[in-house]
């Protein structure tokens, strides 16, 4: 089970809005097949493994990191196939979240004679599809807040230089997250003020997200890097007060325009849900600050990735998360699940905000 | 070495301004004897051990945390006790940078014919005298500066609510920190606002530190709590321009009044010197931001201890760093060595602050 995480875990990234699957079939101690998922619309891993186990896949142990699905999609239910294969006996590392599956693989699996247990590695499995478990249950992208500060919460100097917060490791992954997520958010400010391109540069090909701005009064100019860069579609998030020919000139380049509400502030919860509408499933939220800590507060925030460097830049530097905040300490946002990371000469810091309205659900429910 | 070590680091804290010292002396693969040294005026570690091995020491290895002392201080010279006990040999793990030392025990040790070995765990030993080291070498205390703050950089709401930052765990933590500090430091906004004991709290009993007030205007009120509780001294840093009658109403109550410079701000490099003339030797610095901000600004921070608290509390909420920064983002004050540790669900950063000016001068000699 653990090699096939490890399978499903590379092809983060290359499966849009699918999960990650690996898959390992074994019969007497000996590996007999391997798979994975790799691309939406194409075979799933327990089809891939068995194909290569052939008439091995009899009598064997099929170890799969999600539970075969039921249904019939783009491709043909899993479970039938393994039926076919006449397997023994079925290890799930969880069950799958879509509500079209649900337990009901499991359980036509065990109608048909076979073995299956469910659990093993059941944390891992989940946490690798984190983004496709809220995607297919809610219909909105997990949002991964990311951003690059030091000891002191500051992404840029007083004056606004930025380069570099963090190290050249630090910057690394950053592409590799890119590379993982179907879109990548920033705010119009950091668009005007560094004119970026937003593609996945690694020193091996990468796949470019969706680009989305958000931006109330479309004051993203027309020849932008982002607009000129044909490398992946750009979203707008807007207002409806926003001007009609302002949107002529950015759709006439390319872009996709989406009035969320009547402004003046982009209606971001309304923005999330027209994203999943067009199959984003992840996104990556790179601030600056006042986007930042204007999801947050709105609590559409699932995860949070901090990559601290261990220095002191003082002044009225520009924070990480600007936001209203709160009056008593004991009313701060915390982060459940931090763990921590040192990547070159910085901290990765990493964990998944609990808002007070769910807690409070939680606890009233 | 390595139980030296352990003995000397369990009574850091107890030494006042002299260095924590272990001492294992080792006869045939068997210890028969063990010391550190535990009070400033008392034996030193090779001494204890040395009298632990009575008439076994004859011959045999004496594994010391810091080169023996060559001169009469408070106590005989340690060499000489050596010699006259007949070890035949000596590990040191690093040479005494006392000037008064400073490879003269090594060198009267091999002139009496003893082997001696230098260096092993060096790095481990210097640092667990990183205060004494700087103290005996420039006579001003070793500065650390501890914080609590959260992982937005923010040390209370912005009401000013700060019940708590950290957990149970790293509050803990502080108070053994406290205890291994010979002075404790706060400016008034501090005193003011927490009205604090400054005290060693902790389950088994602990030192207290001298508490240290910087107040330009002796605002301290002279029935605060630190005035009332007795349990250590109590050290004002202000300037000259106070007011006389705050000061004798002060000292009326205990206090010691410094007069650091003109003003209007008290002149924190000068107060840092008087504090070294006290013996001093280390001095933790408990904020709040303004102070913490300019102690760095000046270069007199040596060391900086973050705890980091999973949680984003926003707002215009007062800062750990209060201070000017600098224009660009690459002449942020680095830390170097970082290292960190989870504490409860906290995390604890330290590091060395590398200030520009030093740089300059290293890589100008």
């Amino acid at each position: 089970m653990r090699l096939a995480l490890d399978m499903a875990s590379k092809a983060k990234g290359q499966t849009e809005i699918n999960p990650v699957v690996g898959c390992v079939v074994v019969k007497e101690g000996r590996i007999v097949g391997l798979g994975a998922h790799l691309k939406r619309g194409e075979g799933h891993a327990e089809v891939h493994a068995l194909q290569m186990a052939g008439r091995e896949a009899e009598g064997a142990t099929v170890y799969v990191t999600l539970e075969p699905c039921s249904h019939y999609g783009r491709t043909p239910p899993c479970c039938e196939r393994i039926i076919e294969a006449k397997a023994s006996r079925v290890v799930v590392a969880c069950l799958d979240p879509n509500p079209k599956v649900a337990g009901r693989g499991v359980a036509r699996l065990r109608e048909s004679g076979i073995e299956v247990g469910v659990g093993l590695l059941e944390k891992e499995s989940l946490a690798m599809n984190e983004a496709f478990n809220k995607y297919i249950t809610t219909g909105l992208p997990f949002i991964t807040l990311k951003t690059a500060m030091t000891l002191d919460g500051k992404i840029a100097a007083k004056t606004g230089d930025s380069r570099y917060v963090s190290g050249s490791e630090a910057r690394e992954r950053v592409h590799t997250m890119r590379h993982q997520h179907s879109g990548i958010m920033i705010g119009v400010e950091t668009a005007l003020a560094d004119n970026p391109e937003l593609t996945t540069r690694l020193s091996v090909p990468g796949l470019h997200p969706v680009r989305i701005v958000v931006d109330s009064q479309l004051r993203l100019p027309p020849d932008s890097r982002l607009l000129l860069d044909a490398s992946a579609p750009v979203i707008l998030l807007t207002t409806e007060g926003a001007s009609q020919d302002k949107r002529a000139a950015l759709e006439a380049k390319g872009a996709s325009v989406i009035a969320c509400g009547p402004g003046p502030r982009v209606d971001l919860a309304y923005g999330m849900k027209k994203l999943g509408e067009r199959e984003l499933g992840s996104v990556l939220l790179e601030g600056g600050g006042r986007l930042n800590g204007s999801m947050l507060e709105l609590g559409l925030v699932d995860k949070i990735v901090l990559f601290i460097a261990p220095k002191l830049i003082g002044g009225q530097s520009p924070e990480a998360f600007t936001f209203g905040g709160f009056d008593r300490m004991a009313d701060a946002v915390p982060l459940r699940h931090m763990t921590t990371e040192q990547i070159g000469d910085d901290l990765c810091v990493s964990g998944y905000p609990v808002y007070a309205t769910v807690q409070t659900e939680q606890t009233g429910g």
